[in-house]
C-alpha cells in the first residue's frame, strides 16, 4: 500500500495560517497528512457506524478515531494485531487516532476500580477481567497500530470538588509521563498529553503548562462536552490556549455540535472528534448548511425537496426529505446510512469552510454567513 | 432520464435459449430488459434492506420487487404518486414488480377478513382500517408506478383440506378476471396471473390452464415457499409448467435457497424474488460459491482470509471473515451492509451463470460444478 510508504516520515503540526486565534495547517503522519482544522469520524469498534471506509474517505475525512476501550474487549488489541492492525481489519489506510480507553472504561463497564497504578474493570459485553494501567494502555493502542496515541488520564464527573479535580488532574499528569516513557516512539506516530482540571482556571493552567514542557505530538483538552454549558467549555478552552506550545496540534476531545467546533476553532482548536454526526444519523437527524433537522417529523411527508440540492453529498442531494422521512419512520438502515452520510459530510464541509476562511482571514465573516444559515433553517 | 424514454416499447418475452426445461431469455419492459432467469432483490419498503440502489444495480440485478401491503400501509400509495412514484421515491430507475399485498396482508395484518370482494385488515402499524380488492391492487400498484403488476390472489396455508384448496384457487380465477379488467394497459407494462390449488396437482394444473387463457404478461406460481419440502415444491412446478405459455414468463413466488433456484431454473422457471439472501445477511449469514457461511462461528475470529478472493465483490473480496465476524457479533450495521451485499452479489452471479450455462446446453455440468462448490465449503 502506498500509505505503508510513508511510514518513515516525521509526525509534524504545519503551520499554514491565522486568523485571530484560529489555525489552520497540516499534521503530518506516516500514514498520510491532516488538514486542520480537522473533524475526525469516531470508529468506535473498527468501523464508522453504518458507513463504508471508502465513503468515509471520499466525503473529505483525512483521520478517523478507534476506541480502545470497545477494541480492546472485543476482538482484543493482540486478535487485532495478529490480524494486521487495526487499519487492514477495518480496511481504513489513513491516519488513525485512538484514545486511552480510560474515558469508557468509566462510562460503561462494570466494577470499576482506580488507583495510582491504573483502572481494573469488568466488561460491559462479557464481564471478562481487565487492567488498564498508562503503560498497558500504550501497548494497546500500538497492538492496533495506532498513528496518534492518547496517555491515559482520569476525568472526573463534573460538578465535583476542587480537591477531587485537582487529584485527577495530578494523578493524570504523572500517568502522561508513564504514558510518554512508555510509547514506544516511531517515525510518523505521535502519543498525545491531556489537559485535565475541570472548570478550575488554575488547575487547567497548571495541568496544559507541564504538558507542554513534555515531549508530547500533541496536546489534548479533555474533561470537557460532558454535559457542561457551552460557555463553561469555551472558557476552558481560552484558559489553556495560552499556554500550549504552537507548534503542536491541539485536540478538544470529545466535542461536539457544529457551533462548538466553529466557537473552538475561533479558539485556537486544530483537531475534534464526538459520535454526534453519526449518533444523530442512526435516530433520524441531519445536520445541514439550514440548521439541524429532525426527518422525523411529519412535516417532510409530503416534500419532494432534498435535504439540499447543492450538496456534494448524494445522500443530501438525490434523495427527498419525503423518502427519507419513510425511511426513517420504517426504521429502515439506509435511513440510518443515508442520515449518517449527510451528516459526516456536512461536518467535513463545515471544516474545509473553515480552513479556507482561515486562510484568506474572513473567519468572521465566514462564521457569521455559516450560522445565518443554520437560523434561516429549510425555509418552510 | 433515459429510461423513461423507452417506456413506449411494448412488453415481451424473447426466448434466447433452452436447454432441457430450462430457458434462457430476455423480458422486456419500458424501463429497461430483464435478463432471465432472474432473481429480484426484494425492496419491501422502498428500500432493498442496507443496500444502496446504487449497489443493487451494479451487482447485476435488473429489476427489483416492491411490496405492495408494506407501502399502501406506509408511506400510503396515494402519497408515492404524489411524488412522482416508487421510482423516482426510491432511486430505482429499472424495471419494478409489486406484489399484490395479498400474501402480506395475510401473513401481517390485524384482523383480516376475506370474502368474495375482497380482503378487509387493519395495519400492523398503525392499526388503520384498510380494503384490497383484485381492482384496488391494480389501483396501488398503477399509483406506485410498478411495471409489473401481480393479481390478488388467496395462498392458503398449508396442509389444507383438499376443498379449502379448490375454493381458494376457484377464487383466485375469478380474482384473476377482474385484475384483468381493471388493470390499465401501458405499453411496457404487464399484469401477471398466480397459479393457485396448493399441492393437489388436478387444481394446479385447472388453474395454469385457465390462467394460460387470459391475456396475461406473464404467469407465477404462488402458495409455494411456504414451509413444504422441497420436493413438493418441485412437484408442483413440474405439474404447472407444461401447461403455462411458452411465450410469456414464468415467476416463481417467494423462492428460496440457492439450491431451489438451481432446481426451478432446471424446471423452467425464469423469474424468483425471496428476502432471504437479504433477511440472512441480517442475520450474520453469508451465501457463497462454497455453500453458507455463519460468521457468527467462532472459527471465523482469526481467519484472514476473505469469504471469497476471486469475487466481484468489494464485500465478499476486500474484507476479511474475522473482521466479518467481528462485525456480526458486535451488531454493527456494517456486518449488515456488507453480508446483504455478499448474498445479493452471489445470487446474481449464480443467475448469471445459469444463463450462460443454458445458452451453451451445458446447464447440467455447472449445477454439477456449483453443487461441488457448497459441499466443498470453505475447505477449513
Ligand atoms: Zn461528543
Ligand atoms: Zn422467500
Amino acid at each position: 500500500m502506498t500509505a505503508d510508504t510513508r511510514q518513515d516520515l516525521p509526525f509534524r503540526y504545519e503551520h499554514l495560517g491565522q486568523d485571530g486565534a484560529a489555525r489552520t495547517g497540516l499534521i503530518h503522519t506516516g500514514r498520510g497528512t491532516i488538514r486542520t482544522p480537522a473533524f475526525m469520524p469516531v470508529g468506535t469498534a473498527g468501523t464508522v457506524k453504518a458507513m463504508y471506509m471508502g465513503q468515509v474517505r471520499e466525503l473529505g475525512a483525512d483521520i478517523v478515531l478507534g476506541n480502545t476501550y470497545h477494541l480492546m474487549v472485543r476482538p482484543g488489541a493482540e486478535r487485532v494485531a495478529e490480524l494486521g492492525g487495526l487499519h487492514r481489519f477495518s480496511t481504513w489506510s489513513g491516519p488513525m487516532l485512538t484514545d486511552s480507553g480510560g474515558f469508557q472504561v468509566m462510562s460503561l463497564a462494570k466494577l470499576r476500580k482506580l488507583d495510582e497504578t491504573g483502572v481494573t474493570f469488568q466488561s460491559h459485553i462479557d464481564g471478562s477481567k481487565h487492567a488498564l494501567t498508562p503503560e498497558r494502555s500504550m501497548e494497546i493502542q500500538a497492538l492496533l497500530g495506532s498513528d496518534i496515541q492518547m496517555q491515559l488520564d482520569e476525568c472526573v464527573r463534573l460538578p465535583a470538588p476542587d480537591a477531587e479535580v485537582e487529584r485527577a488532574m495530578l494523578l493524570s499528569l504523572r500517568w502522561a509521563e508513564r504514558s510518554l516513557k512508555a510509547f514506544e516512539a516511531k517515525p510518523g506516530r505521535a502519543c498525545f498529553g491531556i489537559v485535565q482540571g475541570g472548570t478550575v482556571a488554575a488547575l487547567r493552567v497548571e495541568s496544559a503548562k507541564q504538558l507542554a514542557a513534555m515531549p508530547f505530538g500533541g496536546i489534548a483538552i479533555g474533561g470537557l462536552a460532558v454535559g457542561e454549558p457551552q460557555a463553561d467549555m469555551l472558557a476552558a478552552i481560552e484558559t489553556v490556549e495560552p499556554h500550549l506550545p504552537a507548534d503542536k496540534p491541539r485536540y478538544l476531545m470529545g466535542v461536539g455540535t457544529p457551533d462548538d467546533l466553529v466557537e473552538a476553532v475561533r479558539r485556537g482548536v486544530d483537531m475534534f472528534d464526538c459520535v454526534m454526526p453519526t449518533r444523530a444519523g442512526r435516530h433520524g437527524l441531519a445536520y445541514t448548511r439550514f440548521g439541524k433537522v429532525n426527518l422525523r417529523n411529519a412535516r417532510h411527508a409530503a416534500d419532494p425537496r432534498p435535504l439540499d440540492e447543492a450538496s456534494d453529498c448524494p445522500a443530501a442531494r438525490d434523495y427527498s426529505r419525503a423518502y427519507l422521512h419513510h425511511l426513517v419512520k420504517s426504521d429502515e438502515i439506509l435511513g440510518m446510512m443515508l442520515l449518517t452520510w449527510v451528516n459526516l459530510s456536512y461536518y467535513q464541509s463545515l471544516m474545509a469552510g473553515l480552513r479556507a476562511a482561515i486562510a484568506a482571514r474572513r473567519l468572521d465573516d465566514v462564521v457569521a454567513e455559516t450560522k445565518a444559515g443554520w437560523d434561516r433553517g429549510l425555509g418552510d
